[in-house]
């Protein structure tokens, strides 16, 4: 009885905690869309009170007790055995997420969300104005603060112990996951990448891709096909955004956004798809999880399975084109009349090497992350010092993708994370892909007819299936159980690899 | 020295208290333009907590105590007299709202606010689908609340003391006004607006007023209005809801919303200008006080001067289309090609009954608002039981405007007020015509040229007499006190009757 009333003061807490939370992610989401220009200063004074607010509801001495009281600290790790399964995840989530919070000082919290606000809207100015300088001094404040917050929680410069600082922030996104091991999976994946897109010959023209598009014809398409795929426009919405993202701002209210660009319809339709794999997973938590720190992905990279799974291994197929393309042509006519679905579905898995992470091709994505995974461990370190970034961009973009950007804004400046202070995200993307083949391998063996439902448009076989092995899980699992249960294997990229070599090899070889 | 630190408590407290309210005030805005039907519950339920939040902010032991300090109290109200006049309004005002807000319970405050959510959901939804039955408990519920709240505040059902129930709901629009007052000044209003009615021939038609003029191209044309009256559109934005508002989510972020119908341009036109009117009065408070209790508008009846200042005396006038009618009509050629900007006038002025109160003309709308005034009154004394209000709606809408609607959609159920508990609200519409009037009066005498101003669309001699006499003051003064500074005069219905008798006089009569 005692436990249960205890239980129930700690769920509270939690649920209090997520709405103000969401509070603070539709203060966000404002923010990138809509905001007006000269709202952005009291903004991010805004969010730094929130912020501060949120994090003094988590880290209370009541919340400690609790967690203490209910037995799954560290020194009692068994102290929660009677409990059903739910209460145990949910005591266990609730400890990570406490700890990683009251180890950080609240003036530190405030701080960060207020630099954090600043940042991100002198980057996008930054972006738009190809001026990096501008976007120096924010940057650095942001590797600050990102080196103070893997010190807070026990990470040091020496590597020692828990490990290297910017282990600690790699084990936000992808717990338990060292850069070390990273680097071990990285390294025989960039050399596999690099080798294979040698073998495929020069990238093709597709002049039909290159005409006007116009912008609201493209918003129109982009809705119905949210609607082709299933998404349920009665608890999320598409807007735009200088960087395309998704974010739950409640259990029935998963919003996500796309970019437009007038000479391009791939970059918004596969926007579109990419943030709705990643909203199909937020809106597949089950009632049971509902405002709790369970209702959350596996990991960001489990997540990031979600979303490639949905933009490339679903929304690059053949049979995908087959269902959808007449109704893009329909939208489009005077652009797409000569074209037909298989010649659509070629032009769409061009591989053609791209400054920009967002549009590159499946082949040369990982490339991409390898880049930003090297560069913001030599930030993190001190062995970089931010303003020689740009150079040392474009020094590995060299490297690793035989281009250099003319500008920043369409090199160091494209992407918005570091803006925000998310070093150790841009693996998952990558890491992301690995699931994501595992888990299709998995599906292929399981549900038959994949191509054509795929051809039909009926994607409810696939998503009943997410839903079952995946969705329903929240972060209940770690991603390495989730993976095991579903697949029996451990991370590989043998599926990814195998994947990329059948496919693109019968596209472009020779 | 001790007293400056105690303001600068005092200052910080109410910096955040607006930080938080102009979250919750984002969280109402997205509500309103943008939530997904299924967030709505939960949207509900954030809103409850935050407003917890923000009330316990501002209302703690250490807000007595330095208010109590700084001498702005009953017992001592000329202990502030040493500070500059700032101060001490700063304080009066500061006292004002922490007196409405200690005096409500927390838990109050938390169930208002979680069902003033849900009535606005089942307000928005009955009236898309014409379902008074759908909506009743929650209207009957926020008249309980509404109530409860004037007996909080000391107002009783019989009205001893400090005055009625509603007496206490009408003190938070217009400080110090009366039912009894306001009702000396509705009656003769009402007959002599009922007589000029009488004198005004038949209403004529306007056929290319009901043609279609697409919805996108409506909104683009109003952008350009926006600019055309001196808009800042950095410092805010234009969306779409149900019933138009304009709400203050920064300093710089001042929003406005408007609605569109295909077949008839005015109402989303006429609601741009209305709602400009108010953007223009929050953007025009001065830096000195920012984020202050001090930015606000001297009372909602001048706030509705300014709002109803714009839409008619300026936005109905005839040299105001004189200059923007060209505009128009190159947005919609076919529709306006064989119309000129005096029959564009006369469109827009045009006196015809009409069942809904935003899209009344000049003369009638007093009466759409006496008849609300009447009917709140009734239900707040208990009078009139909220199941029979929809019979008691049309018998006025006879009485009143000789028309009934033929369905609650456009009859009880077309105002947003109700269902947000905005009892005593209504009546500031009425009021704000005939301090608006007294204004232009003045304006008149002080400003040559208005007319040659108004036809080359040079507003900024008008905009810059409003920010003098009535912006840059915020509520540093009462209402009454702003009027008497700028015309000299007490609040009278004469200028506005004067108005009309000459406008529409020349326009409609014989």
């Amino acid at each position: 009885m005692k436990t249960d009333a205890s239980l129930e003061k700690l769920r509270r807490i939690d649920r209090e905690y997520r709405y103000l939370e969401r509070a603070l992610a539709v203060l966000q989401w404002d923010e990138e869309t809509c905001l007006p220009p000269k709202g952005v200063e009291e903004r991010a004074e805004q969010l730094a009170l929130l912020q501060g607010i949120a994090h003094r509801r988590l880290v209370t001495a009541e919340t400690g007790r609790l967690l203490g009281e209910l037995g799954s600290t560290t020194e009692n790790p068994r102290g929660d055995e009677g409990l059903p399964a739910l209460d145990r995840d949910f005591l266990r989530v609730m400890r990570r997420v406490y700890d990683r919070e009251v180890k950080l000082p609240a003036d530190f919290v405030r701080k960060a969300a207020r630099a954090e606000g600043l940042s991100q809207a002198a980057w996008a100015q930054a972006r738009r104005n190809n001026d990096f300088p501008s976007f120096l001094p924010h940057l650095s404040a942001m590797i600050d603060l990102a080196r103070k917050k893997a010190r807070y929680w026990g990470y040091s410069d020496a590597g020692e112990g828990k490990g290297s600082l910017y282990d600690g922030l790699l084990d936000i996104y992808e717990p338990g996951l060292r850069a070390s091991e990273l680097s071990a999976l990285f390294s025989p994946l960039q050399e596999r990448l690099t080798a294979l897109l040698k073998q495929f010959g020069p990238p093709r023209e597709y002049p039909f891709l290159n005409q006007d598009y116009d912008i609201e014809a493209q918003a129109r398409f982009n809705r119905q096909l949210m609607d082709y795929i299933g998404f349920d426009q009665s608890r999320g919405r598409l807007d735009t955004s200088a960087h395309p993202f998704t974010t739950s701002l409640g259990s029935d209210d998963i919003r996500i956004t796309t970019r437009y660009f007038p000479g391009n319809p791939l970059s918004g339709i596969f926007s579109v798809i990419h943030e709705s794999g990643h909203a199909f997973y937020e809106m597949g938590f089950p009632a049971e999880l509902r405002l709790s720190c369970l209702a959350d992905g596996a990991s960001m990279a489990v997540h990031e399975s979600q979303s490639r799974f949905w933009e490339n291994i679903i929304g690059r197929s053949r049979p995908f084109w087959e269902g959808l393309f007449p109704i893009l042509q329909r939208h489009f006519p005077r652009q797409l009349n000569s074209v037909d679905a298989g010649l659509f579905y070629q032009a769409v898995n061009q591989l053609r090497p791209t400054l920009i992470r967002v549009d590159a091709d499946e082949v040369s994505y990982a490339l991409h992350i390898i880049l930003r995974f090297e560069l913001e461990k030599q930030l993190i370190a001190g062995e970089l010092p931010p303003e020689a970034l740009p150079g040392r961009w474009r020094e590995y973009s060299r490297r690793y993708l035989d281009m250099e950007s003319q500008t920043d804004s369409d090199g160091v400046l494209q992407d918005v994370h570091w803006s925000m202070g998310a070093f150790g995200y841009f693996p998952s993307y990558a890491l992301g892909n690995l699931y994501g083949l595992q888990f299709w391998a998995q599906m292929q063996k399981e549900l038959p007819d994949l191509e054509t439902a795929l051809a039909a448009g009926r994607f409810q076989p696939i998503r009943a299936w997410l839903q079952d092995r995946i969705y329903r899980w929240g972060c209940r699992l770690s991603p390495q159980e989730l993976l095991r249960q579903v697949t029996g294997e451990q991370l590989s990229p043998a599926p990814f690899l195998a994947y990329v070599e059948t496919k693109y090899g019968a596209l472009h070889r020779g």
